[in-house]
């Protein structure tokens, strides 16, 4: 080969290196093998675990604590399957994840390869993206789709499908279409006028709260909400995954009078959570009948999700939040602290810490 | 049964009508009949096709023209695949469309019912949504989200299946979650320093080129990109699905020289367009090798597809066009229209006329 | 290139001739039209159609007829998916199909190519087989397969997907692995003791029915099943498919009591027949409740569905006939023509066709 | 409720041991505690696993092991996720298994129940059957067909989905459609003809060799071919899933001169294996150009693959192995132990073991 000859193993290192990937979790074999060497090379942390279903629940665990996906790296057939549970999660709790499953060689396909399956379309139901590189040539141009895939919108798992006999082929240099790192997750906000009608609901409401999700840990909302919370002096309680967000200990949280808040709550503020069975689909009993909620969410076809909205956020939990702050520091205004509402949460806390107690 | 009983026919009609669907198109037969017949009656116009194909293309054709989907009413197992192609088709355009398939009676299933088919599962490759109701109980809900998620966010289509025997099954009104119409397609901006860049990109330009996209006739950003264009003095090119967003006869319109404006723009905003084969991938040698792309779309995955782009601004298109607006009106910035790129467009377009004359 | 080439369509249609396919229904267009061409040239009959969806069953009605599949030949996108509903119909049917769909080229995936679709796991629901060859030469090997899949047991459509690039790419024919025609589908037949279970238990009944379903006509079983009814003087009925297997003129032919028949039969042999919607499933009260069902069927899966069988006869419909009438010819028995029920089956049809007359 | 009732948990235990399922391995939680509670009160084996992969694998070895399926318990959501490796490899490796999993409550589909995910669909790339009983009354009908499907043809996986609310669910005893145990798998045999065909070429054999595969094992067929095996004198050679169906120590086993034997056999009677990777496809370098392949399956699609064959025999492989054993009794043909090929065969394996040892 003329010029300078690259693997397809090298390739993919290279790739997930210019990608700003820093972790690896996987278990090796044939014939993803020199995959886990070359990242090794190239300065990846490489983790090789027991069971591929732990790696790529590892793997996603990065992605959620660090914004940028960890690699799940497996083999055909069985290793590749053990992994499904992992990119559902991963996909259902909105978390980047990249899963590279390596496949039989293209040439003994229909044929009855070692392990062969349809692993592309396994994959897509439980991803984002599914995909094969047709040739060496595109690998760190699907590398960068299925990175950036993960990480923009609403984050989730991408699935890239290596044939074993990609990983010792070799090309020159010359004619891979190499990429840079794609840009950081474009942020959207919410319209003026829907950030303004939100603010009018909330102002009028007698008994607020404010429920903050795991969509304002992840965009990393803590700041703005804590100074929501400070300066409009709200009620708020945060669902599992979104705890120390605003922490525990501090005097707004009403967390130890969860199932009072919801139900009684005339106004909610929905910060990047979903009405689901952790809420309680926000439906009666457990809520008003008439409960105004403040739907924000990253993901437009999130609202309105089994309660129909007062009004709607579409956008980046920390943006959107900044925009609301903004807001009411215009309108300059405060949830009196003495209200009947608060007396009714702090008693409620009160019991239910002394029953804790006892 | 006690209390005013409502027939599965009836509920969907009233639903679909509480929805502010207006047309449906199909093809009427076991079981769906009654559909079309309680359609009619709640005053959706219901227009009988003569194959179900052609009753999908037509139905995705209302949802974009008016930005609310229209629906197709299909039999079961043939009836039903051979809306396949249209509810990809709508959903690869990002256009809504709602498709309501009847299947086989629920007590047959398993057993070789009359064209048995897992039609919910066939669904799911062609839509952004594909689901039955579990009961009479909740129709009105699973048509809300459908019409819902068929609009919001990229638009395309939604799949509800109707089992034989909810058709003619009759529920006490009581008992049924009566759903008001979804709210309007929650907008997003771009967030300001992304605005902020792209303007600093394009006061730099020297061959700068804006493309209008069919997210740009969908979004009806039409006023605003025309004053756009005035404002700023830009050459624009639509695509195909783009045409009379601004009219061809726009003195800057360079539709004429597509080739040549393609080729040389230094800095290009993407408006609501794909870098897709359309319009060559965005790359060499259609395209300058370093070109500026502003991409500016509605959905964030889009972002970045094929060429890194130097700013990306995730939005409604027409909010983000305002928003360039406002921003171009403070820096009273307008690209000089005797310029040697205006030049050069203005000739190959006049070569180009007279090439089609002769 | 050394050696004499041969190009994508060429050895695609050299090996549809190899496999003695006579007729192909389509729609050319990009990236197939070639394909049709090279079709004609070998001395396939090609068909061309104006609607993907009717050349598809077009197709798929040959292979019912002939025994052998017809092929459809289809552009990428709509062009395909047009042809789901066909592609499920033979399957479900059990008639042997060929869908040929060209697709993007292989370099422009995942890019946005025009009508880019993952067409193989499309065709997946629909089909026996669905396949990419993954390089020209192994072409041969791969329609050889899906010929071989779609006539081979129970039969059914087999889809190939061939990447617009294959079309006119060119390879050396000493590269090629060339296939010669598949042998006709095997033949299987009952064990022995399932043979003599069933003449015992028919041998023993009083009012037996002979069911005559799709199955036998496609294993062109009409000789040895008159001789099973002649000698065995049975009363028979066709399915609406399987008409003409043995004339309805025939005297022993009691479509005109198909209620009376279903209803009061204590023994069914069921040659080749679903117990489906078709046949009121095997169920009371179109049935006995102890009716014996004697099962006969190419399809191990089918045997025992919706009635637990008296016995199972698991082969070819024409070798089970003729091991069944070997069986009887040895017993010698001849079920009598002046029963009870021949006179309760003739009085039926007699007091039918008067009604039907006037 | 009037009468004795029975609830959803009770059904699929006492339908399952209608079915004579012995073992039942998962993990309980909600919803189906109750299940493996009801499955112990009714007789069948229940073992706890840590991990619903490792259940999987477990169960399905019990399926090849006694020819009747093991069943997977598991919960919903990943619990069920986690099985799709073990679904498929029984599928692949043609062993019957049962998984059932929970699944959400009916009436909490489409608005984010706990674990919702659409299960049915998702088991259908994985299994032969994928369904939910519509309801209680059909339980045990929907477990005899999977039962029955696992078994029936070449073996496999079956899925079967139990909604939440399904499994305390109660419904009177006489409304409920009892199935008794399904029949034994259906036994098919070779036509006549093709019995003869292999006999004759095998007698012209000058190299022979017979290869024994798994689906020898699993059908009981080790003493009909160890019969075969003395009666011809042939050479023989298990695949790894066939070790032991004629013991190693036999004398004409020639498993230690594996290659020697595959690389120069002039005819190949194969057993119940597949020309796959395993067997190096039956292709040169490893095989002769023209052997002649005796390919012998139960599954017709599997008659052909990656090699044109001399005959097919389709079958149940022990009553094919009985079809050869008479007709070869008939022609009382043995192939001569003192020729060239078991010089060479011995020879080789001598060598080989020679080698071993030092």
């Amino acid at each position: 080969m003329e010029g300078e000859a690259v693997s397809g193993a090298q390739l993919i290192a290279q790739a997930l290196k210019a990608q700003n990937i820093e972790y690896m979790f996987g278990i090796v074999g044939i014939p993803v093998t020199e995959i886990a060497i070359a990242a090794q090379a190239v300065g990846i942390k490489y983790v090789g675990m027991r069971n591929e279903q732990a790696a790529c629940y590892a793997a996603s665990a990065v992605g959620y604590l660090t914004g940028r996906p960890g690699v799940c790296l497996v083999v055909s057939g069985p290793g590749f399957l053990h992994t499904l549970g992992g990119m559902a999660n991963a996909t259902i709790n909105c978390w980047p994840l990249i899963v590279i499953g390596g496949s039989s060689d293209r040439n003994q396909e229909t044929m009855g390869a070692f392990q062969e399956f349809p692993q592309v379309e396994a994959g897509r139901l439980y991803s984002k993206l599914s995909v094969r590189p047709s040739s060496l040539e595109v690998i760190p141009a699907v590398i960068e789709k299925a990175v950036r895939t993960s990480m923009y919108g609403r984050p989730g798992s991408c699935y890239i499908d290596i044939p074993g006999d990609f990983v010792n082929l070799q090309v020159n240099k010359s004619s891979v279409k190499y990429m840079e790192c794609c840009l950081p997750p474009p942020i959207s906000m919410a319209e003026h006028s829907a950030v303004s009608k939100a603010a009018s609901v909330i102002v009028l409401s007698k008994q607020p709260l404010l429920i903050i999700g795991k969509g304002a840990a992840y965009s990393h909302a803590e700041n703005n909400i804590r100074k929501l919370v400070d300066l409009c002096g709200l009620p708020f309680l945060p669902t599992p995954m979104a705890k120390g967000v605003v922490p525990d200990n501090h005097p707004n949280c009403v967390a130890a009078a969860r199932s009072t808040a919801l139900q009684h709550a005339d106004v909610i503020i929905l910060l990047g959570a979903r009405l689901n069975w952790i809420l309680h689909f926000g439906l009666p009993p457990r809520y008003q009948q008439d409960v105004k909620v403040i739907h924000i969410d990253i993901c437009a076809e999130e609202l309105g999700n089994n309660v129909r909205p007062a009004a709607t956020l579409l956008g980046d939990i920390n943006a959107v939040t900044e925009q609301l702050l903004e807001e009411f520091k215009k309108r300059s205004w405060k949830y009196p602290s003495n209200s009947e509402w608060w007396r009714k949460l702090r008693g409620k806390i009160k019991n239910n810490e002394e029953r804790s107690k006892a």
